[in-house]
């Protein structure tokens, strides 16, 4: 799918952009967010990128981190469109009222670009360019700058090298098409460094989210083809630890045999829970997000519930019931 | 570095061939001999895989496995061309007196085809194509076929891409090249499927692989940049696993910031320790590996000690001090 005339036009014409993402920015987040602003910025252009700080440590890395700015100090002056990127609605960008209502009130030219499933289209102001086909937007950002002759210069690289790599677990899901090979070929030609770029994402756990890990390890259950386990709040607490140095705990259960569907519980707040799911083949776990008012892709998605641990795996646990996936 | 002409004009010209890799046989082995028989078969060659049995679990799925014969039962027979793949040297083939006996009484034309550092000359008798440059010996044979203007049929691209991801580490050490996602595209667009082949080789866990998992982590020491564990003989009794069940468990260690350097002690028999090193970036552990009569590559080596397990730990440890690498 190529990008729509409408957005490119708009890139050419006017002047003044500002970037959002989504909630908890990940690699493809960052990453799509600032390759577009490199991008922009290359066309004499104007950007701003406002995101959830702080910035996750493995993203710390990423050529122009510093300029994205604390989503709480977020002004709307000086601007004449909106991009909102690897997020596909403005009510994702926030779980702050008082910023969702500041983003809501500008009233010019919203543009998405995304590759999450949308789930309704309540959203009718915004041009979208969703393609949920593509593995990341990091691709979408790609074929963008592509279709504007534009040029991968080796700090876009790196972004977008990273954006791929974060959504396909490193070339691993159901996700990674001879498309994001090809891609990847070229951000590597163009300077973006593999090895290095996947030891900062995924290589550099502190010694407590180590332990962490260990502690999700021994709360593991396995319910053929289901594993699950959970993190509470005082596993987090003991190990000094946070919700964001959970990244990838799920998807390491993936490699147990005869599992094709993995689950973890983390308790962020007292009764307030974290569910993520992924998946292997067929199994489309964003229904099941969907249900409890989460999103995703078919093989990753997640949602937020309240209650306890216990009380959130056996509500989870009926529901897969249901869709007769256990 | 092109395939020499001996190779080509020999492979061209003969009619029957014996295919042998290294002891305990890795995704690159297995799948780089079978994606060479598939080719040469093509060109109505006889060719004869013997190796290593049993054939670890992880590796059945690969087209052709069942051809490769036990190398108890190796016979040399109606042979005009023995070829070692991923292997050096003969006696790396087996630890096994009389087999290698069988194999030296050969002296018919003698090729290898590899990618590891060769520690000595001892055998002048061999062709030799050794460029340890090249991420895989799959990467070898994949250039042979090009050069032969050979077909990558979707069996070949399977074992090839299994080749290319086990000696990467799916893409994410050092010797992840720009060639490695060129020649990546071209596999996925012959029909190897990059999620199936990676849960084939990376995700087929049992659960008992994943209690001496368990296990690994507890007997962890860290001494920045030293990462060091070990699996004791009652270890694997306990869990009912053996030494095939521990591949890609050093290489987990690398996940801990601040570590460069990686070590899993192995106790095989009573008093007799495999020991595997990992390192990243510019430390050549293949250099610390030879010195014990090891091998294999800067950032991926192995050797075997006599001795217990806490014998061989400070064998190590002080070896490294005399390298200033701790």
């Amino acid at each position: 799918m190529n990008p729509p005339e409408d957005l490119i036009n708009i890139l050419k014409k006017e002047d003044n952009f500002l970037i959002l993402t989504h909630s908890t920015p990940d690699g493809d987040a960052l990453g799509s967010c600032l390759a577009l602003k490199f991008f922009l910025e290359k066309l004499n252009k104007k950007v701003e990128i406002f995101a959830e700080k702080p910035i996750p440590l493995q993203y710390r890395f990423l050529p122009g981190i510093d300029y994205i700015k604390d989503l709480k100090e977020i002004t709307l002056k000086n601007l004449n469109v909106l991009i909102l990127v690897d997020c596909n609605k403005i009510k994702r960008v926030s779980y702050e009222r008082e910023i969702l209502k500041k983003i809501e009130s500008f009233n010019g030219k919203t543009f998405v670009i995304d590759h999450h499933i949308i789930d309704d289209q309540d959203d009718n102001r915004s041009i979208k360019w969703i393609d949920p086909q593509k593995a990341a937007t990091g691709i979408l950002i790609y074929n963008l700058i592509k279709s504007m002759k534009g040029k991968i210069t080796e700090e876009i690289a790196v972004n977008l090298y990273t954006a791929i790599i974060v959504d396909t677990g490193n070339f691993q899901f159901d996700n990674t098409t001879e498309e994001v090979f090809s891609i990847a070929t070229e951000l590597v030609k163009a300077g973006a460094k593999p090895s290095y770029i996947y030891q900062q994402c995924f290589e550099s756990w502190r010694e407590n989210r180590f332990k962490l890990f260990i502690r999700m390890l021994n709360n593991l259950e396995i319910l053929p083809p289901l594993a699950l386990s959970y993190i509470s709040k005082s596993d987090f607490q003991d190990t000094n630890t946070k919700e964001s140095d959970t990244e990838r705990f799920v998807e390491f259960l993936r490699i147990l045999n005869d599992i094709n569907l993995t689950v973890l519980f983390r308790e962020i707040e007292t009764d307030l829970i974290k569910v993520s799911l992924r998946s292997k083949g067929d199994i489309d776990v964003s229904l099941i997000a969907r249900e409890f008012g989460g999103g995703g892709h078919k093989n990753a998605a997640g949602y937020r519930t309240k209650g306890s641990l216990k009380y959130s795996r056996n509500q989870l646990i009926k529901k897969l019931k249901k869709y007769n996936l256990l």
